[in-house]
């Protein structure tokens, strides 16, 4: 569980105010739940970190700009780029790196708890936030 | 579980590829998979039909228009409208009828398996489809 926001919100949420109320990178806010998931919004920029989530997959939605998402597949490398509208799942187990050259707005769909570097990962580099999600402050 | 669709999508989907795939309206579309959860897109327009969840909160997004659900809770009936780019979560247990004057297209989140008339529910109208999700035909 994440901070205070331990069931679904009261009232319905514009995910533009949900992203003006902060201008940190790589740091989900905690917008509302579903069961035990959290709904998470995000802006980004530049890269994130090489990291694997062993136990669930994860839910990304553009709002704004693109992101990229390299993958290391069992094939090899590849990467995706998730325009603005469009919805990818990287699945559990796949090591990731989110990135976006020009910047992003993404919504997120993943269990409350799931940290944003998963449970393994390359060193995290200072601009990254190691979290599980803040609690929103509307 | 829900069809084929028994995994994350493996490419990023445009929602509005999706949508553009059907016009069945109230009769969504499994768009991919989140662990045990389903990401589904409806059109909508009309009233859906009164009916409760017993087990399962239920997330909405609004991609295209407006949608208002009238939502039994104890303190009386209430409506909300969630706008476009606005999320919204029906907690488990309460009784909620969607509807939406001039039509909309929406984003849900849940389990997989969820009838879009839940666990009870007034009579269910023709214009009214009572599934689990359909598979997405891109």
């Amino acid at each position: 569980m994440s901070d205070d926001t331990t069931g679904p919100a009261t009232d319905p949420i514009l995910l533009s105010d949900a992203l003006s109320t902060f201008d940190a990178l790589w740091s989900p806010r905690i917008v509302t739940r579903v069961n035990d998931y959290d709904v998470r919004a995000a802006k980004v920029r530049g890269e994130h970190v090489w990291h694997v989530h062993e136990d669930t997959d994860e839910f990304f939605l553009v709002l704004e700009g693109a992101l990229e998402i390299a993958l290391r597949e069992e094939g090899g490398e590849r990467a995706v780029t998730v325009e603005r509208g469009a919805v990818f799942v990287v699945p559990r187990g796949i090591w990731h790196r989110p990135s976006s050259a020009d910047g992003a707005s993404i919504m997120l769909f993943e269990p409350s708890g799931t940290s944003t570097v998963g449970d393994a990962h390359d060193e995290v580099p200072a601009h990254v936030d190691a979290t599980t999600g803040h609690a929103l402050a509307l």
